[in-house]
């Protein structure tokens, strides 16, 4: 069964790597919610890929991805993008993160999964929304002791958000 | 006080415990938001209970829930139900949970409170809202070294959800 | 890196610790949540601080609270106040916290960091609504072994929070 597979092999993980997966996905929100973008990018090691995927595009089997970069540079591209050539919606947002589970360990890869909602607080009428809910679905290396996303994979749970999707999740 | 009793109860209980309780609660709604409702069930022990409880009947003393089941071929039987006869608006759920506090023991069952925010996002329009919050008030025992629900009791926040309760919290 | 930083102080920082503050907030909100305001002044020491700043302030470098106590006996004030003289809307709350890290120590002092947000019901309607997001920005000191707030910093993503903020967050 799925669930005491899923119980079995984040038992066999030490906890001191479950922690400091968890404080990664901590720090990576925080980062963003405080609109350091310049840091985002180094949450990932140079041989990345990061891509948001609605969940309807999972379900036809079709990982069609809205969002793809497929290296950090592209990462550094889109935080330059977003300073100085993108016009979007101004506003501050809050991730929650829920559901953290480091599934399973291979080849120093990291499993992990979590739940995650975001709101956003626009700038001008000072209005906070739900802005979207999904999973992370993301594979962790550890680099000179340090965590780090080989593979951030976004699912939204529609493929229509409102607003402009205009900066990371 | 309340709540330093809380913390010390916690702290006699092993942290190996709470992470175990912690990971079902977890893997728990994983499973729904993942649409799995045939491994629903499995989180049960066979003489378990599940029901739904709007906070107002608490207030009122009376714990009148809107969907009771006393045992586990009642959940097997709604699974059931709602795969083969039931008309529901068709959905994506994703539940968010914190606050997970395991409160105490006595008699080889652990008292878990948490709470929960669910969202839905209907499969027509993509449209992403609030469905309900509340929290959880479990009772938890292990089974062969498994942690499962003896009890599970789901406090709404009102009696007023929108749309229709159909799949389970 | 800011990231790295953090990552570093929080291991230096045992676990036991990190466990025990963040039960002290899990416990804060669930005493929130429960309505019971007259145990809410118990999270903190005699000599505290608790105050409410819309995050706009904080970029102004204006960090002007909405919402500000000085010592204990002001959030006694404020308890008997909201019990006995105010006139606000009735409502449940309902609180989610994560992302929560315990930063750094200095002096006896943790500084914590925590995202928060906050469902109300209201009691008429049984309607739920997203009430307000944002962060938590704490201190905490051990007083005979037992966490308190020594200063605990609301920050609101927005100045403009629907209905009355009456109750605290």
């Amino acid at each position: 069964m799925n669930n005491s597979l899923a119980s079995n092999s984040s038992r066999t993980i030490a906890q001191e790597v479950v922690r400091e997966i968890t404080d990664l996905l901590y720090d990576y929100v925080l980062c963003l919610d405080d609109d350091r973008l310049e840091e985002w990018p180094d949450f990932f090691i140079e041989d990345c890929i990061y891509k948001i995927v609605p969940r309807e595009n999972l379900r036809l089997k079709a990982d069609l991805p809205i969002w793809f970069c497929e290296n950090k540079n592209m990462l550094r591209d889109r935080v330059l993008a977003l300073r100085t050539c993108s016009v979007y919606n101004l506003h501050y947002d809050r991730h929650l993160i829920s559901n953290i589970r480091v599934k399973c360990q291979d080849d120093g890869r990291f499993y992990v999964h979590s739940n995650y909602a975001v709101f956003q607080t626009d700038l001008i009428e000072g209005k906070t929304i739900l802005f979207c809910t999904g999973k992370y679905e993301d594979e962790v290396v550890f680099v000179a002791g340090q965590p780090k996303f080989k593979v951030k994979r976004v699912i939204l749970d529609t493929y229509s958000v409102p607003n402009l999707l205009a900066t990371p999740v």
